[in-house]
């Protein structure tokens, strides 16, 4: 069955493989972007990896490889009218919403980076959901949210929700969230804001909780050099595994930061598109919100190194570890057990971390070579400045 | 010991009264407004009951009738560069953070109303945090925050902190919220937010959670009628039992929304005077986010009119109770049970509501009677549009 498929922020990493996919499994797609992040690279004067065509340009390869549509919608998602004009006209069957700030370091920049961090999210998203209210209702929203909503508790992490026994009664509530900055704060906020709309609108939405994301292209991208994702390595925008891939390549060290305990979920990009698709072919019920985590393995940034310099020693090169100060404010070993099964059981074949897909990613990266600026893998976006106090990573409980 | 204590929102119903009382108390006081609020009461067309002279001749009046001086610094929260040189400038002991949109129903007008009051909190807030992180990192936020972050769950509600037994391990999390309203909802991204400034940063704050306020005056208000605060009984930002007092007042029925089954925690405005002279006087640790539940009893909202009415009749007036429906989206019949017992152990002495001060704020609002608009006692919010489709108020768990 052909679905209509809103992307909101379709310019990005995963939001155009993902335009790309289901408008090649046959859904009508149009994106939406307002090119906001090229503007935060232009700040940060950090570059993707490969050349990213601007997205029109990206739309035209698409529509000539695939002859397929893909329309676009050029807007500022906190500007309500445009949002509203958008879902209006698309009535979109789906709305999968990437379009937000999704880095963690560029929102502790500044007091002016996490507020337009969380004013740009938070206010993006509520106005996605008064927009679905009021002029699609019968869309289903797939939003992507993190799996650092939830930080690092010392219990195990379920999917969106836990039950709890208190003083002889029962609640279930929404998983209580911990998140360790203020970009995963917005998240937190988001996903508030949705449960708020399914409970109280009977809107339907699937909140995705989805971990690190590692991997230079997927089936579609790898089409034709013209559609490249914009692959980050700097230390901004750049997920872990990628920029390791990326040092390793170049002969730069692998900056671990700390003793590298600190421990996460991960997935490949090709998963990621898989997932989604999952959550758009089973949409919540009207007044349910669906939450998954979405992550195949989880691993250690020290193991994930390790990973790396070996197979970087496989091809010969010499790959260091580097242990650099911790510029984030984190448990650097903790208990770490979230569970990932629901995504399995509505079919996810999760594609592994192998040595293999390390090998594919450095040889990918290495046809790239020249174009690595060393000087973007160390950003100094510290978490809390030289005067914070007695900084810990817990408060301690009220008295 | 004198303090600098700084009240943002200072021109407001509890942010005016609690500057004064700072003040007479012998701290040194400075108060933050950008008259927001009185914009917002233009745009619907509603007036508090007492005439409210302007902040500046306010402070003139105090300047008066205490002889002390009170700082006024015009400004908005959400602008950083301002909130930045107040703290910077005054360097507070501790700031009492009042100055936020304070209306569920204004929060849910229209999806602009909901980004209005979700940014200009959210924001402001964050701005607060920054700029005592980067300034004034000695200072003690006292945040108000409200009883509804917590929504009704079916398990007590602790204050603040709740220890979950899960898979034979355990952990403490901030209470986990299920709010009723978008206005709500920004109160608990708020707390979230400032939980993380614990965390992370080292700050040090209270976030108190406040039930339903009543009341016209406090001591030092009614020192001078120039020194009103701003009573309000319309649908939008008037409290439950005001509203009820100033329709027995004009013979109007009693507004309960259904059947009235539901409850909320209430308190005196003299007690949330109290009470936040508690939270200063008693300044979290660094790194230390204290959480208050500030009410002193609980009442369904049918009690409450059950009270005003036999108070009506006591002076031979005519009250009748109109069931109306609920605008709101809530459970009209719940379990609820908050702890509120740490401020008392504080030494909170609370003023519980007697008849005879239902009959002392009937005899005052009846000084005012002929100012009283009936039609501001209706103001047609809905929660949810007439199109809203099998809307809850639990949202199904994911399957």
């Amino acid at each position: 069955m052909s679905l209509r498929i809103l992307v909101l922020g379709g310019d990005g990493y995963l939001g155009w493989p993902t335009a790309m996919a289901f408008s090649r499994a046959g859904h009508r797609v149009a994106v939406v972007d307002n090119f906001a992040k090229r503007q935060w690279e232009l700040e940060l004067g950090v570059q993707p990896l490969i050349p990213i065509r601007t997205l029109h340009e990206r739309l035209r390869a698409w529509r000539e490889v695939s002859e397929r549509e893909i329309e676009i919608h050029v807007g500022d998602l906190t500007d309500y009218a445009f949002v509203e004009a958008v879902i209006d006209g698309f009535q979109p069957d789906a709305v999968v919403h990437y379009g937000e700030q999704p880095s963690a370091p560029f929102s502790m920049i500044s007091a002016h980076h996490a507020a337009l961090t969380q004013a740009n999210n938070v206010i993006g998203n509520l106005n996605v959901l008064f927009a679905i209210r009021d002029k699609a209702p019968e869309a289903h929203l797939v939003k992507l949210g993190t799996m650092g909503e939830y930080g690092t508790p010392d219990i195990d992490i379920e999917e969106g929700y836990l039950t709890v026994q208190h003083n002889g009664r029962e609640h279930t509530f929404l998983y209580p969230k911990t998140p360790g900055s203020i970009y995963h704060l917005s998240k937190v906020h988001d996903s508030a804001n949705i449960h708020f709309a399914c409970r109280i609108w009977g809107l339907r939405a699937t909140d995705l909780h989805q971990g690190v994301v590692y991997g230079v292209e997927t089936d579609e991208s790898a089409l034709d050099p013209r559609l490249a994702t914009s692959f980050h390595y700097d230390e901004v925008f750049g997920t872990a595994l990628n920029r390791f891939c990326v040092q390793a390549t170049v002969g730069h060290p692998l900056t671990v930061y700390g003793k590298g305990g600190q421990t996460r979920g991960y997935l490949n990009i090709r998963d990621t598109i898989q997932c989604v698709a999952l959550a758009v072919a089973n949409p919540a019920r009207h007044g349910e919100l669906l939450v998954y985590n979405q992550f195949t393995e989880q691993f250690s940034v020290q193991e994930l190194a390790g990973k790396v310099q070996a197979a970087g020693r496989h091809l010969g090169w010499t790959v260091n570890i580097e242990h650099v100060t911790n510029p984030r404010v984190e448990l650097e070993q903790h208990y770490y057990n979230p569970r990932h099964e629901k995504l399995l059981s509505l079919g996810l074949r999760p594609r592994l971390l192998s040595d293999e897909l390390i090998d594919t990613m450095l040889a990918k990266i290495g046809e790239n070579r020249d174009r690595v600026d060393p000087t973007a893998f160390v950003q100094n976006v510290r978490w809390a400045p030289a005067t914070a106090r007695d900084a810990g990573v817990e408060a301690r409980p009220g008295r």
